[in-house]
């Protein structure tokens, strides 16, 4: 079997496992508790923040552990806006093509009163910093721009974004969850206020990550009780997800430019063998872009049947995000680069890592055209672009 | 090393950890993708959706999985809420020792213009059918009374409360997170509408828990974004955690009574023991209280030295709630059935569990006195108690 979804998940590694074990049936207390195991509990704790703060320049105190992703973006959102009322600024601004743990949040402050301005993303799946700098204004609470985009893989000028709204005086957050562990991350050198990960997009466990929250800013709960993590996330510490996640993101930092590199020219096959396929396209600008992911359009065909043919060919691929799979929608994130609806359907997105290898390229380079092909053979769309009553698009 | 503080946390199960294994490193697809991975992750999901129901007795349609007992909390106390104040109710009725979760979600609620009543709770560590009663009024949106209580264990008439709410058509919630694999729960037969439960309190993972929602409460998100959980919980499902709870809850009702009854005849061992020691009490009721709990106050003495010496000599215990060990306040609980401050200080809690054995309790028979004596000695309010400037109280 050859998985290329790893933007929806990855494998947990074995370094990964090895650190949580101890965790679950030996050291297995409360880190709260004053006891010597609750002690040991704690102090394992405290190192994997550590680690955790080395891997993005930050200090320790800046650290909250959340469930994962989604929650660490709640999180920097409400708090931000919370912040930002207090000073009479209700004016946000994100982007078209965030994450829906984003979008749905703001949609939640909208409800509130807040005015959502949705910056549009250029055809290459980029915001430009003067997008951003056009759009602060005077009660601007927060801009939030993602590192890197989960569908397309288009990485935002983050640096450049994160000095503006320093100059500026606005909050920057990034949703860094498909950034972290893949491409290089400095919240102090790139001025990020507030920045969000997910450990399972890194080869670390599901259900735990963090929220970076610079000194100074103040958090709101999502989730209010105990007095952990600073009484800004309530809930027993999850101390082995959170070990789990330290060791993952040490590892992959360590290796982050022999992966990239080792991923890259993988991808790059990839993505130059199946744009040999007529009418086909890549989403997204080629570069800047992380080194696992590939995301094209075909003509004239239904991705989520082309999923299931590749999936029967042993390609585990998506068509898009994993968290909106259960929806017939297309992605709005092809939307949002200029795809219309008919082409946004017919996506394929394979998300590739250091353990992919040329022989899964070769499979995937043969297997691919073959299913478009066949699909195409069998769509009464792609008879229509043949005869000329339907234009083709790309 | 003697472990009696396992309603801070449990140690996770060979059976849990079998359970999760495989869904780390080889079946580690997003349940929410389409291809085979992907299905294989969902049909676990499925399947211990289905265990976990099966166990509260509940429809797999009626459960959010969550990261935890407070989540689930959150969850729960804001959906009623949101629910309530569409209706023009805002009065809530709980209990003055709820586990945090639930109080400061409550404050949150407060802020938000509802009024939140607190019962009283006797001495005894039980509040009564007829206090909820005489309670609710017709603007009551919630009644959210915990199963059992986590420091000193008092089961509460849970069943009867909620015929009562059901009978007056007013929302039931309660914080089963000390109950759950401990003792009986069957949300059908007790009338229960929402109830949260934690897995690593009954040898499960910790970082996931569940949400019980009966058909037809509209949950509220306290995480917005992708579409799991029906759209009410978002964020990559943990589905080792998951399924680790759902085989650690199990196990744990497969030996639920006969768990207890072991567990039972230790604690009433070390009660009685216990109780020799001049100017100690129990806290809260004999009866009905969980299998594992025994709760005490030592007049004249520091919890806090108390858990020190006794770690020691390798015995973990605690004087509370591990999520508040940060605070130097006595605990709300023993306050809350009328422990003066300074006796509140003296508390010890041994949680034990199936695993301790006679001769667990024999050493923490003999080393306890020993210490309280100790403590005593060296105490000011000891030496004014036995001088009689200072009256005793128990």
């Amino acid at each position: 079997m050859i998985y290329a979804d790893n933007a929806a998940t990855t494998r947990t590694s074995r370094t990964a496992i090895e650190a949580m074990l101890p965790y679950f049936d030996s050291v297995y207390g409360n880190a709260s508790s004053l006891h010597s195991m609750g002690q040991q509990a704690q102090a394992a704790l405290v190192s994997a923040r550590q680690a955790m703060a080395d891997g993005l320049h930050c200090s320790p105190r800046e650290i909250i552990f959340t469930s994962g992703g989604s929650e660490a973006d709640n999180q920097a959102l409400l708090s931000a806006a919370a912040l930002g009322e207090r000073k009479g600024k209700k004016h946000i601004i994100s982007t078209a093509f965030e994450h829906h743990a984003v979008l749905h949040t703001l949609d939640s402050l909208k409800k509130r009163g807040f005015e959502i301005e949705l910056l549009d993303v250029h055809e290459d799946g980029l915001v430009t910093p003067r997008q951003v700098a056009d759009a602060i204004r005077p009660d601007t609470a927060l801009v939030s721009v993602m590192f890197a985009n989960n569908e397309i893989g288009t990485i935002q000028p983050i640096a450049e974004i994160g000095r503006i709204c320093r100059d500026r005086g606005v909050l920057f957050h990034t949703d860094a969850v498909q950034a972290a562990g893949h491409v290089p991350l400095d919240v102090e050198a790139m001025h990020i206020d507030l920045l969000s990960l997910s450990a399972h997009k890194f080869h670390g466990p599901k259900g735990v990550g963090l929220l970076y929250a610079r000194k100074g800013i103040p958090l709101v709960n999502v989730i209010y009780g105990g007095a952990q993590e600073r009484g800004k996330r309530a809930g027993t510490e999850n101390l082995p997800a959170i070990v789990g996640m330290a060791a993952a993101f040490t590892e992959a930092n360590e290796n982050l430019q022999a992966n990239a590199q080792k991923t890259a020219r993988l991808r790059d096959r990839l993505i130059d063998g199946l744009l040999q396929i007529p009418h086909s396209a890549l989403n997204g600008a080629r570069s800047p872009r992380l080194p696992g992911n590939v995301n094209l359009c075909f003509e004239g065909i239904e991705g989520e049947s082309l999923l299931l043919l590749l999936d029967d060919r042993g390609i585990c691929a998506s068509s898009g995000s994993a968290c909106t799979s259960g929806s017939l929608d297309p992605s709005h994130v092809l939307l949002a680069i200029g795809r219309p609806h008919e082409v946004a359907h017919g996506s394929l997105r394979l998300t590739i890592n250091e353990e992919t290898t040329d022989a899964d390229v070769d499979v995937m380079l043969r297997a691919i055209p073959e299913v478009v092909a066949y699909l195409r053979n069998m769509s009464p769309v792609w008879k229509e672009l043949q005869s000329g009553r339907r234009q083709f698009v790309l």
